[in-house]
């Protein structure tokens, strides 16, 4: 876990390496210190995103050629999942920051690389996702020297205060879609801060409005229709497994929550008998938080298992195969569903332990159900499961989408 | 349904029965409108009190001998459960309205009962819950003609903008509590609205201080250590009932929130093939929704069978053996059990059908949760399994405590 | 429960009115003497037969116009439920042959009816079902008078042993199946006792074959493409909630069999600590206790409720509707699913409090799990979870097939 | 996985590397073909016994400086589960005679290491298992030179057809148990094969008598009352993970037949429509079999990670502290719980895929949730779900015992 190279800019002057763990972990102990109130009350956390980019994570995935650390995403993943279990919104933001230069480095030329990636590291750019392949609303049209964008981008994640964002954007004339990047902060884009989902309520997830704005040739990624290669469609795994980590944090917040609360303010019910004298002695109190255990732990290792695979794949680079493309889908499609499931089951249950006087609001131990319940809507787990079932059958691979 | 007697105070003049289902439904009708916005705003809810006072339904349990329709229980928790289909915190208060008048008429001589009773009819009481019986912080000293109260009752029921309220209070010189009632609002009662869970917000669940406050002779209606008969006991019944009819209506609403918004709002998820138009045709939105009614449907023939068998045991008046007793309880508590699952399964597992966009909070599709959530911890289910199973096994029945 | 006429036939002198419902609690005691054993052996159980002849609940469904006691649906159901807590592949026997009655009553013209049904109570015939629509192999070929039967049908319950059949064959020049009657011992019908499955092992479900037989005019029921009314499509409503009474039987009979091992055979496991003195206190075997409880209890409603649906159906006679038809199918559906799962869940998990010790052969428990496996196959409950969740989303009804 | 030493016994001139994993396949080939049929007789399988010892298996788990080839558990614990796939019976006789060289080394003396060891690889030693703790009724009294062995050990795997038992005995005046090892056929000892379980038909468990049979002192490997030491009580997490790996293998193997099943026998449902072409197309049966994979695929990672603790925790010899052995014993747990619910319930929710067809006992498909519930009772999961709740809130280890 210790990287050898980049420190966090606020360090610059340090030549010790940079140790992404720990940094994840102190972020995450800044971030709970806030956490409860702040999920009341939503909105954009300015000074929180500034915490995220002063701790030097945002140059994580950064490879060292650009001048990054070049972690693995076995390593990236893990920072999410640790920041999640403290505030899964900003550990959106920072999951997807590292989402947008996966696509960079997957879709990108050398040149596109090469610029974007090294001033990733040195203007400390946050990125912002308005990739959302199911709307279809913006449009770009041929122009000299690139295209013109009209129209909107929803569920446009992290949007809200970010540098610089990864857009798609269908081409009427082509049929198709392409993927660019450009500058949050330009004349006709409007990043309209509406979400207002009941959890992830800090993702800074707003609808983006582009009236006539210019996308230069060079910032375009994918020209509209480009054929997608096994390693271009890894972006989707990537993005998957954010996710899974995310959930996966939640997950293990809420049984450090519940097992805190447990400790510190339960009482055991009266009808537990005179042999219980903490709640936590309390059998159907200890069973049931084995039964969490059992929900995390398989979690964790598949969770694992699959960050593995994914660098594998990464490093396989152009020869990837859709074989091996589509173990990694399969992979991370296991993770996902049993992350998802530790953590709905672990938000909504946590209380049958910790009991009535928990619900207070000033415990806020509602908010893991609530981010969980929202994020975990990104796409149906039904259709997971059925994939997982139909390979499993005949052996079909997912197919490459936004969303397998 | 149709109960012959005692029209709602406002419409004194009409001699037309009073359908008491018809006005529930009306009343669900009216508190839906608001019910989101209230549900994110909380605190009391003076009007939508005034809309349950004016439906006539504070009268339903009163016996025809002091003036009311002397709906059976059958009904009343009918009312309950169709309310909190639409809006579970006013149903709570409804509903523990009526336990306090059950209280009345198992706690009560016939002077009080005569006296209370009919003034509840006359004036339009509504009565709150200060009984609380794992919080003995609230004192009674004995004194002329009564007793002096000083101390708290926490997790008040209803007593924000009561009229009257049930208390129980600790007297130290019998090491053992009385049960009275009094008005709410006099002198030395100071009731603080500072409930502030994540769900059932407007429960009016409130901390009630309580300052040399005299309660005379002729109010308190167990005195300390007065010991309890199987009839006595039945109020827990009554309040357990109330919950699992409350947990139902939850469990009720949801499942049609849920499918209003994929009628209305939802669309197929794009790998469900050609075949599936709409997203209802989906067959994983089938399939669960149909596990969805196996949660519903044996929830409501045990709350039915439950209503039933208090019903009887109601009847039996002063003959009521503890077995009998027993029986109830054991009914109850089934019923409770599978209306608290069905109300948490439902509220979570919605969102797996209607999607991403349904977390928005203008639909208020999470409040469903956070209600069954908040309200199910009144106490916890492990030990009504435990009682469950253990009567099949040996027989035992559940011992009378306020929980059981 | 007092059914006021037809005595067993053993009794005929006697004039006392018939308890069915004492009568199969006798005739479950006898069969539970050797229903171990005869789980182990397996084939027919000709003596065994003999005693559900003799207890005179064959007769139980004719109508009193033909000399029978005219019980009701809920009733003859009821009596299935008792055998099979008992004997599952004996329950299977008594029920499938009400089944044939049913049949005879929904198809059969008026002589056919009085002919055969005052037959039933005569000749004490036992029906056995050979109808299996999915198996299309048994052809009738027009001929003079009536049809040759030429082919095989499988799956054929209670065939072995039988006294008359129920049969579908298929007319290849109408593309259509009849439905008719004919008495099992004849020349041409060959009956294979070659049932081998490892649950459900007594109940007779050979495969019958047919080498020239003449099926005359007068007992074919239904000619082939004869149309379905409402009415005469609650056939198969008669057995799908003949299975759900056998399952429920089978839940209720492991659950009698699980706490009688607890209460005379099992020990408390070492780790549960000293204030646990016999299994029965483990409140682990408490808890899950208590789930047995409430996945029995519910299927017990919704199997009752069901019964009624169809008893209120079946009164309607040529008046039913195909809405009031489906209304039926939908509760029915609902108790099987039910039944399924407490069957199913009951017969396996019962080991988890009973223990190792309690696999012995000697004990049998493995069968309630076998039967249970085997019968509840007869049809996919994802399907019936399907038709449950669509109508609860669009209100369209279950189609009438010979599943649903 | 390719070991470097030591072949099977047949193939002694080989100098060919043992890979283990290949001869497991090779062994679980030979079972799968008579698996049914025997699982059906039940009884000792001589000649299936001759297929292992022959494979050269038995020599795996034996350390180098012994002439075995020192495979870790891992690898032996991998042959189990392979072996379990195909027949679970014999899968435990391998697993449990590894069990028993697990003891001789952790508690031997190193004469008897050498000794006992040597002999395992130069006679071919099948060992068996006579140890069973809850049962005290072999009593051994002290005698010149050792002890005299007297009474009966039951559910003693693997004794029918041993060569050698381990046992443990009562010393009445220690008040205490030894454990000690001695030759299965010899004047004394009568082995009575009288298991008649329902499942792990063929694991040779039967009741070993012993009629004042001499244990000479240099066969004893704890004298009674010799003080455990964390090494030495590794002994139960062996035994433990074995039955882990066991029940894994079983869920495997009836995924995989399940799977045969589906795509050699089985016809999809009619209700499913015209785009289900064949049963694996059926959505509901793809989502179903994903939900498999959910369940075996967490169990095989969890199950590794325990083999990989075990093993770091038996190198570290008797520096392994309490709390070392403690985290082993929390991973078995872990691995045990999955494997046993991954066990459980694909082997009886295998058939909702499959079908009424599948049922035949031909098939024998019955037989993975047969032996997976008789051997999942070793000892109640409701016990580890408490020891991982338990430390999960408050860091207690699993009490060392003979099943933690």
């Amino acid at each position: 876990m210790q990287l050898t190279s980049v420190p966090p800019a606020d360090q610059a002057a340090s030549t010790a390496p940079f140790d992404a763990i720990a940094a994840a972990g102190e972020l995450a102990q800044r971030l709970s210190e806030t956490a409860v109130e702040r999920d009341r009350a939503g909105g954009h956390a300015g000074p929180e995103r500034e915490l995220i980019r002063a701790s030097g994570l945002l140059a994580l995935s950064v490879p060292r050629a650009y001048g990054g650390p070049g972690a693995d995403w076995a390593t990236v993943l893990r920072t999410v999942r640790i920041v999640a279990g403290a505030d899964s919104a900003l550990a959106h933001l920072l999951g997807f920051h590292h989402l947008q230069l996966a696509g960079l480095q997957l879709y990108g030329n050398p040149a596109q690389q090469r610029r974007l990636l090294a001033a990733t590291i040195e203007e400390r750019i946050f990125w912002g996702n308005a990739l959302n392949p199911l709307d279809k609303r913006l449009v770009a049209t041929p122009t000299a020297g690139g295209y013109l964008l009209n129209g909107t981008k929803s569920f446009a994640s992290g949007s809200v205060g970010s540098d610089w964002l990864t857009i798609s954007a269908w081409n009427p004339l082509a049929g198709a879609a392409l993927i660019a990047v450009l500058p949050t902060r330009q004349p006709g884009i409007a990043v309209q801060p509406d979400w207002d989902a009941f959890g992830q309520r800090q993702t800074d997830s707003g609808n983006v409005h582009f009236s006539s704005v210019l996308l230069p040739d060079d910032l375009v990624l994918q020209a509209p229709g480009q054929a997608a290669t096994p390693r271009s469609t890894l972006r989707s795994q990537v993005a998957q497994l954010v996710m899974a980590n995310l959930y996966l944090g939640l997950a293990e917040g809420a049984m450090a929550a519940a097992r805190r609360y447990l400790l510190e303010e339960a009482r055991p019910w009266f009808a537990s008998g005179p042999e219980v004298e903490d709640a936590i002695d309390d059998p159907f109190v200890q069973h049931r938080f084995g039964q969490f255990r059992l929900l995390v732990r398989p979690a964790q290792l598949l969770a694992d298992a699959a960050a593995g695979a994914l660098d594998a794949a990464w490093r396989r680079g152009a020869e990837l195969t859709a074989a091996q493309r589509g173990d990694v889908a399969l992979a991370v499609a296991e993770a996902k569903v049993l992350a998802h499931r530790a953590a709905i089951e672990i938000g909504s249950q946590l209380f049958e332990l910790t009991g009535a006087r928990s619900t207070s609001g000033r415990h806020g131990l509602d908010r893991y159900w609530r981010n969980a319940r929202v994020h975990t809507l990104h796409d149906p787990v039904d259709y997971k499961l059925r994939d997982l079932g139909r390979h499993a059958l005949d052996g079909r691979l997912p197919e490459p989408t936004a969303y397998s």
